[in-house]
């Protein structure tokens, strides 16, 4: 598992840094293999530029090392982009990851141009992360090209439409050296396994879960993989997909893990109501996180 | 469950009343309290008007009163649609349902007034269809105006948008007495159960396995029925869900029930890929309907 | 021009044979060089197939072969469009016109295969007719292919996004030889007759006025072409283009040609409000409709 | 006129503040009574935040207090659009502008709480700015109420969908307490005059023609104002609403007052085709902008 974290915040918008030091620590405990932040899930447009290079460094001084750091250097404007990829590189990141502008999204030309100048701009390497506003712009296509032509992109994260279509794609026409990364929040988890996607990329309200079923498939279990995939993930995943922002967190201060629940102002969702709280709740008792 | 029934064609696109009369038969063996045609999964929009005539008498004949028929009259005029509820009803339907016109769609007051115009032209009673087009215009409110304000709208079709919230405010605010029946194709089924819907409106790919939910959890075994929902329908449904047309009549192929599996053309979906399909096939193998 | 006529109505929705007649002569007074039905403007998809048959025999029977008559076969099944067309042929039309399926819309191998499936059913000269939901799909190409490969394909009315971008591929690729006609509501008309397009295929909701900037341009006088179309056309058509349906019919209420100015319910569009409307009669006055 | 500016940028997205200059002296020249910057027309989306700030000082310098200056404080997040506000603010700013967050959008409650926020930041008057995203929200009826329960409010710029009718509503229900000022890029410009709209936010890519036409109707000319409106302002935005962005620049490059006509990259919308170019051009020419 490649968690991205949510970023941990006061009731005030101010960072709680005990807290993203805990979701750091939760994600090493479930195994993770790689720790990133400035994905959806880290409401990384909320993020003021101050608390972006504190949460870098935040972030590079808990992990110490012990997995690569990727950080999401996404911005409506290319300088900007690349501003926050230096950066991130100066204070030790270990991967940069993007999706496309999405205010003014650019089309493929501007797309291998961002992507460029990225490369450009640090000698990391890139993860290139499809979304759902990329995914008529990222095709197969490009996407190979650019891992052909641009010396540091190593990796796509593909989501948004048709998504197990495209990996498929793009494994094949790369004869599997381009890393595919998977991600959907956990859609298709056991579909994209079977397609011989071994490293996810999802939020962290239930890395354990997530990360059982990709052991047990790993481990040669396909059907125990499958099993803990229907009975444990699929269920609760049906209401996350409605309510990801606010779920996230609260199941992150359920644990304990985060202190404030709170999504970063304004929330794009209305909150859950009460009938899909009481069935949300139910969910989680039956799969052990009630 | 009140299944709703593909349109059996001929690869010329005849009807193929052997197949149509097939599909009657497998919901019947199914246990289905109602059968109904001229829903989206029939692919009403594509079916001429004599076809349209030709079918009710099929179902109506092949059905024999074991159950009763409900009919769809949706159409884009109000005065077309109002044609056809009469003419189900003199056909020997038992019920009408209609979703809003869906080409242009009518504001609340129009939604209102297709309703009247619709109870006005037959004295069956109307099953209000809620859809992906309708959701925000047919609010709980206006539906529970209808339903008291309009003598012959007995039930409603919760789907769209936020269609669990939705049935919720519908059973409390009319203090259970507007039926509601579940739909969405079986999304959310087990948590509809638990709200108190117990009957489903869904297509006929598995009439036996959602059969098998409700029955179960009817029966006072909610655990069973999460078990059967978990294990045998969301499985599908997430590949069912952008394929529904396709699949559809493919299933009812496989079963031996329909004789063509083609959709009436054009496709409004590109087929399935071959990687959906292996997984696809993977599914059904493990759920028993491979 | 080639206007397309709305359907007249009476307030009950029964034909309004009068009326319609009244609509014919009006076109073939402001000098209409063919005159067509059953397109947006038409409300094609909400008149019945008995209606629709009645239209058509009434057209042709009032033109009476002094202009050929156009009549759209578009619906949202192949094989509906393709009993549409060949009734339009028996009874009398010259010209059949067609856009793609609406609801369900095809892909280009569908929207191929459904030209084809018009041209083999008709010895009539087919008018592609391009329009909002169709314009990503009939691309320039996939047009000039159609016009190269299937014979009956004789005109192309280009229409939604970036029509005017398209028009002048389609003149440039074909040489010439490839009949564009404009549409558009008139938006851009100065423009498409510089690029070359002599024909239009507006509403009829003031054909005088369309004719006149045509016929300057065509008299050789460009200014007073540009000079008509900014002082006359574009002014009411900000309005026109927010609220053509109700428009339409109500400027051709005012003129005496309509008796009843009712859309067919449902109308997907708010009524123009009092702001708008008294500002909408404003114009008008000022180009002499008032 | 309260003209909006672009952001003046060196090939390379460096600040070209020379250019900048000479946007503020074409905005005073041309009889501006307030200039701003950080609406959509500059880009304020793609601008790095220590961009910002200089540009704040830049304008406010320039101008020299001859003028308001208003600055959007727009930003995804509250907490960020309130920092902005409040730099505004410490900048010397003399009215604070805002939009809704752009990214996750607010509900209602939402919208009130961003400008209570906003209004608790600062003592600046506040204009509401509505827009294509937040048109659907920002009802009337909401924006009266903050209008009275938010002491800054003072101003509403509508735009977006039915802009025309929310205009009237809210000038009738304030009895003309509330100042709302125009925007739209100039669409409807001579109805909203003659609603009793005095004052346009517009981009500064013809302020000249603008004023031309607000100065002849506010000294009583009515005519005059239709005929420029029809004859200079309406011909060239056709164009200029498919390709704002770029046209914007471009006008003011051949004007001499911008050095580079880039439009900071990514671009969201392809750029012009030549054959768009060429009636442009034509127009312009007609125009007196040639």
């Amino acid at each position: 598992m490649m968690p991205i974290m949510p970023t941990a915040i006061t009731d005030s918008c101010e960072l709680d840094e005990a807290s993203q030091r805990r979701v750091v620590q939760y994600c090493l405990e479930c195994g993770a293999v790689a720790i990133g932040h400035f994905g959806y899930a880290s409401e990384f447009h909320k993020v003021s530029d101050p608390q972006r290079r504190r949460l870098v460094e935040l972030i590079v001084d808990e992990v110490a090392g012990r997995v690569p750091v990727f950080i999401g250097a996404t911005a409506p404007a290319v300088h900007t982009a690349v501003q926050y990829a230096r950066e991130a590189e100066d204070l030790g990141a270990d991967i940069i990851m993007a999706t496309l502008p999405y205010v003014d999204v650019p089309d493929q030309d501007g797309a291998f141009a961002y992507y460029a100048a990225l490369a450009d701009a640090t000698a990391l390497p890139i993860i290139i992360q499809d979304a759902g506003h990329s995914s008529s712009i990222l095709t197969a296509d490009l996407l190979l090209r650019m891992f052909d032509e641009i010396d540091n992109v190593c990796y796509v994260k593909a989501e948004g439409k048709n998504f197990l279509v495209k990996m498929a794609a793009l494994i094949d026409a790369s004869g599997g050296a381009l890393p595919v990364i998977g991600g959907a929040g956990g859609k298709h988890m056991i579909h994209m396994l079977r397609l011989g996607v071994p490293a996810f990329m999802t939020g962290t309200e239930a890395v354990d879960l997530h990360a059982a079923v990709v052991r047990a498939y790993l481990d040669g279990n396909e059907e125990e993989a499958a099993r803990l995939y229907y009975e444990t993930v699929l269920p609760y995943l049906v209401f996350y997909m409605d309510h990801s922002a606010q779920l996230l967190k609260e199941m992150l201060h359920r644990r304990g893990v985060l202190d404030c629940p709170k999504v970063i102002p304004p929330s794009g969702a209305p909150p859950m109501t009460d009938v899909e709280r009481r069935e949300f709740e139910w969910v989680l008792s039956r799969i052990g996180l009630g």
